[in-house]
């Protein structure tokens, strides 16, 4: 038994990665006060009721139950945040108007939500509410573009989806088997995958217009043209107009050069009402930011409000960015002398970080990352470059 | 099922008290890297056995117990992040002399640690390995003294302890049911709690100079002269020569206004070795931060190495700590115009918080908590007193 090993996909962060988050995560969560979004901190467990209101059957599996000795009843260790920070606008702040809210915070997945992925993301996320036009959702890509540009980190593309799309599609669906979740589901998986024979078995039965709008889906993938092609190729229903603007509009305050379009990605299905946006870096096959609107995620809370946010995860972007170096230090000497300790504290409101040399470990001073020492010359302690030993 | 309901003794943290406690957070991370402090990070959950090395029956009771789907083992949800830090030294960072860690982190309690505790403090700690001298020691009452100076938090004493003087009588001990855990842990429960007639009790059996010595240790609680004290009632063995001699030193820097000693204190008994000192504040019943040496910890990890430390809980420091006002914002029309782009962008570089009056929500402006407001005047946008409506 080796107590010092984690278990599969936990891992700790070591000074160097822990630097570069720590890093990202104060200049993101700066770039987000300054826009107005206001911090809060959701606990770590709550009642399963709480967590999983909204979210689909993927997010249970992957949310960690337990039983609260005080009150009996399941908690569950949280493994998204974006339901915690709704519940807290609809009830806690109590606000009428817009309510601008971002986290930082560990979550847990029971199961790695993919090959290669942590089970411990540190998600952070801006999420604005009580705002249901277009604006919102153009305020959110805006500062998703702006919290890359901080971390240092160039998008390669953000492609836009619209779930009024598959609702407007799915409301038209005629047979029995498809028209309750169960269906919808396995439709749902089959386009999420671009699963062609699946799709074509499963709306075998239903009238042309819909089959054929569902089997184009898959394909509605790619750039500036998709919206052209998805007007041509989908029945021209008001939802769909309607979504295919939406798109058309938050696209054009993206640059051209990286905007694109998904028109079968579904990934926020069970909780997503209308745009939802995926950025990609180079090199990169997971996402490194997720958002979209989510209107309907406060219902369960009492209070629905439209809502829209992106969220991301710290140890994915840590990796994209630029690394922060590591600043040298100054070595001082053990020593209670109080000209020494006043330099020192001198020093250090400076902003320097100044290192106490303990006695007995000359031979591993090497490992303390200084540059300089202080050192008692002509009358006083003066800063020196670090002499090191041969 | 009120789903916004959070269970007993857990909280969210809101806009306010987030803001006090990221503004703690930043500024005592930012101290202890200024002291050379390296910061890391280990997970929420790991295997058991690792999170619960060398800590008592306490911490067993208090950690959430997880079944790993992963790998079938049992994992908790830690319930204190000073275990890990010395895995991460132990194991990971393979340094030969002194290493300097910080951490900051949320950890999860089954069970509230005590009246009024939350089940999810935010632990900020620092911890030294690798120095057996009690310069260590020193330097970690000074760094916390130092991190409550810059919280703005005035201690009202400061608690020395030594667990040396417990095990030195304990190793005295003449009958059976002493000599074994169970015995111990009873005879500790009785010493904390100041217990006399339990004590009397237990140590019916023993040799006068032992029991005389246990009863002598609750009564040696107070200030400057408790160590006399401590001297003349204690018998003269070189443990605890030693003990009271390190006790002496460490005191001798700190105020004496506050410096006071408790030689009954044994709450980190399962893993302490050394000195051991808590920080009070007028008030507050229950310590502000908790630290002392812990010798022993990296051991079940293989590689025992000298460990001093100290923590706290930022939710309580938070409490304590003097309110940080919220910085009033600027208001910007909602609009694509290119001019007010730049300028908004411009202000935000400069630090101003600029938020953008979505449309349609007039009535709700002032929850926006903006003093300013950008308006075009005179062909180009400037920043102007926000004027109320009435």
């Amino acid at each position: 038994m080796r107590r010092w090993l984690l278990p599969e996909s936990i891992e700790d962060l070591l000074p160097a990665e822990a630097r570069q988050v720590e890093h990202l995560r104060r200049g993101l969560l700066d770039e987000f006060a300054l826009h107005g979004y206001e911090l809060v901190a959701p606990p770590l467990v709550e009642y399963i009721e709480s967590l999983l209101t909204g979210s689909g059957r993927d997010m249970d599996l992957r949310t960690f139950k337990l039983v609260d000795q005080l009150s009996g009843r399941t908690m569950g260790l949280r493994a998204d945040i974006t339901p915690q920070v709704a519940r807290i606008d609809s009830h806690l702040l109590n606000r009428n108007g817009v309510v601008r809210l971002c986290y930082c915070g560990p979550v847990v997945h029971a199961l790695p939500a993919g090959f290669n992925a942590t089970r411990e993301p540190i998600q952070l996320g801006a999420e604005l509410y009580g705002h249901a036009g277009i604006e919102a959702d153009l305020e959110m890509v805006q500062l998703l573009l702006r919290a890359l540009e901080v971390a240092g980190v160039q998008p390669a593309r953000i492609d836009f989806g619209h779930v009024g799309v598959f609702r407007a599609l799915a409301a038209r669906l005629q047979s029995p088997a498809l028209r309750v979740e169960d269906g919808q589901q396995e439709l749902f998986v089959a386009l999420q995958s671009k699963d062609l024979p699946s799709l074509r078995q499963l709306l075998a039965d239903e009238p042309a217009e819909v089959r054929d709008a569902f089997l184009a889906l898959p394909g509605l993938y790619g750039t500036s043209d998709v919206l052209a092609r998805a007007r041509s190729l989908l029945p021209d229903l008001p939802e769909v107009r309607a979504a295919l603007d939406a798109l058309e509009r938050i696209a054009a305050a993206v640059d051209p050069a990286v905007a694109g379009f998904d028109l079968a990605d579904l990934r926020g299905y069970h909780y997503h009402s209308g745009v939802s946006f995926a950025a990609y870096c180079a090199g990169q096959a997971q996402a490194i930011a997720l958002g979209g609107r989510y209107d309907e995620v406060g219902l369960a809370f009492g209070r629905a409000r439209p809502a829209t946010g992106f969220s991301l995860d710290l140890r994915q972007l840590a990796q994209l960015a630029p690394a922060v170096a590591p600043r040298a230090g100054i070595l001082a000497p053990s020593s209670g002398d109080a000209a020494l300790r006043a330099r020192v504290s001198a020093l250090r409101a400076e902003g320097e970080i100044v290192i106490t040399a303990l006695p007995g470990h000359d031979e591993d001073m090497q490992e303390l990352a200084c540059s300089r020492q202080l050192v008692f010359v002509e009358g006083e302690w003066q800063v020196k470059p670090l002499e090191r030993k041969v």
